[in-house]
């Protein structure tokens, strides 16, 4: 039903393709346990295919050199970083908890094995770009494309894509490799960001185009 | 049928209160020609309620004191400030020339009567926030609340929503003061803004708030 | 003999006063072993009248419950977070290591015994606010007033203070309660940044300055 | 005699050098009527070995494609964007009436004949970054090094410089091509930038290092 959002923004000029550019940067958000339990209040379900094609990913982007940089979310256990309306809005109730620092749910899964040479930003807000160095870390990589997994779609991962967006990276969302919560907020945000921020592909698609790098 | 998205969300423990602080702004974003005429590529149709909303807003915020800052849009007529993934994105057809700076479009409603000391920012991206001094305006203005108004709601209200909860602002969007020229793209952001970023709530509610401080 | 840039920048109408608003915090700059220790790559001498200073200045913050903010400095032990031209200007010999994240050398001071309600940001730029979420800790607690104490002067100190200037704040640098590793950098930049970005006042005038708040 | 500041720094193992990345930008800073004209309170005396200077970099910058960027400071004339401590601080008196917008005082020098495709930036503090898109202008094109030129150096370059490091860009300041209107001012804060921020070399060599990329 959301398809008739996309159709009409196409009709007004939005939508237009931004393509991959030739320095690409791989940027796996918040695949912790806060996230990716089920029985966690912050978690999604269904997040396991969302992880096979991350693997995927991973396993490309290592291949040829690609940086990777994952993201988690913390604050501290006291709620003294998020004094404010920021707590209000974010960790009112007992799902709050899931983010303190030092607790096992913002690990990151034991499956994505990072490496020594692939950076960890903690982040306190929906995009990896806000309070965090993460502008730096591209730069000094001349990175000019950022591929985007993990979750959630309605919240970090369209995040992220307006920021990388607003800073003028290609942006791309791999479609089949974020998740969300809730299967109708995945639907519509992607169509959101598909028509905004970032050109939305799947995961296949996103392999070949970086094919030509690894070989 | 996005209802079911804020329903869970609220099972999960987002959607907190962050109620009014006790020094707000009203921002105005892009009510000019290029988003209120529906025939042009970006305009919204039946943003007649908004408007009106908007300016019960207005006489309110002028009548005790709030600071008002409006937004508008613009880039170089040449394309240059657009170069790279941001113009594919944002400005690939004839759509883009609507933004022209020196064109009419984007210049504001004549209906806003803008003040001389009411701010205008010119800015370049859907958050008030990004590449644009709006910071320091808040904050030398001692601004602890954000009163949201404008268009649209999937773009700029969202964007500036997210930027104002980010940066630990008490934010309120004003639900039937924001436009999108979409209705379906509409009504799913303002739930997801609900759950995420700012309070949803109706323009007579925001009235009666800002009453005692009219008084 | 820099006095006659002061001097001269007067008659041009810069060094104006910002005086202090009505809500202050204090900010205690990279008061950690890397940076106080003489022996260190990066540690400065004659720091001890700042920390006399600065004790005092803590003293007077918690008992008028003004918030206090600490920082320091650290990146990865592998270079990976510095890789680019930052690591090559900054961390380019051994006095680099000094700052590795987890090493004894980033670790705050033992004498200011920091509170737990006292927020500890880990920066990797002279200004507090690059890359860190301070800009939110400061609005969610309506912060008007920054009082920045610590080091290193010519660095940390006027980055922050341009930063603190940038977004708005009374900006105040305790001159007494600042220090740099060579006193003439630290004498010219106090000047400097006394024209442009902070009022520059000693640690006694602060402390009346907070005493009608105390009381 | 500010020569044993960085005598001593260099010791400390500060002064790193970044060279020449592979995408360089010219930046042209506020070379304006209000900065350039020995009698206006902003004015500097002896830039006129500047803008010979930068007229020759931009001669090169031209013949080889390389991006030019132009930067002016302007605020309304009514005091509005300046309210609040940083117009306490910087246009406390009638120095600030020289950066009205629309006075001619902020119009760039014609001798540097500004072309269509040159993006000129209109900005409100030192750093040309500071609520201004140029991030994204940069990203946009792929530049990876900023040569910074212009006036002032204690204010305007030494910001610019900073956050250019912040951001990890090869950051160059061209010493004879940017000036204050105080030489001690000049010196001192060319040492600390080349300490600290940025590699501080001569025309003739930024020239030469172009070299390559004109022929």
């Amino acid at each position: 039903m959301y398809e008739s959002v996309r159709d009409f923004y196409l009709t007004k000029g939005f939508g237009g393709r931004v393509g991959f550019g030739s320095s690409p940067a791989l940027l796996v958000i918040d695949m912790a346990k806060a996230w990716l339990d089920e029985s966690s209040p912050l978690g999604s379900a269904n997040v396991q295919g969302v992880m096979t094609n991350i693997l995927r990913l991973l396993d490309a982007a290592r291949g040829c050199a690609i940086p990777v940089i994952f993201t988690t979310m913390a604050f501290d256990a006291d709620g003294i970083e998020a004094r404010g309306p920021i707590g209000k809005k974010l960790l009112h109730t007992s799902q709050g908890r899931s983010l303190d620092r030092g607790s096992s749910a913002h690990v990151l899964d034991p499956r994505l094995a990072r490496r020594p040479e692939e950076i960890l930003i903690e982040k306190q807000r929906a995009s990896a770009f806000w309070g965090t160095p993460l502008s730096a870390y591209l730069i000094g990589r001349k990175i000019d494309t950022l591929i985007i997994t993990g979750c959630s779609t309605s919240g970090c991962i369209r995040g992220t894509a307006e920021s990388g967006h607003n800073e003028n990276y290609h942006t791309i969302v791999v479609g089949d490799a974020v998740g969300d919560r809730h299967p109708l907020a995945h639907e519509c945000n992607l169509i959101d960001i598909d028509m905004r921020f970032a050109d939305v592909i799947p995961t296949d698609i996103v392999l070949k185009a970086l094919g030509p790098q690894t070989a």
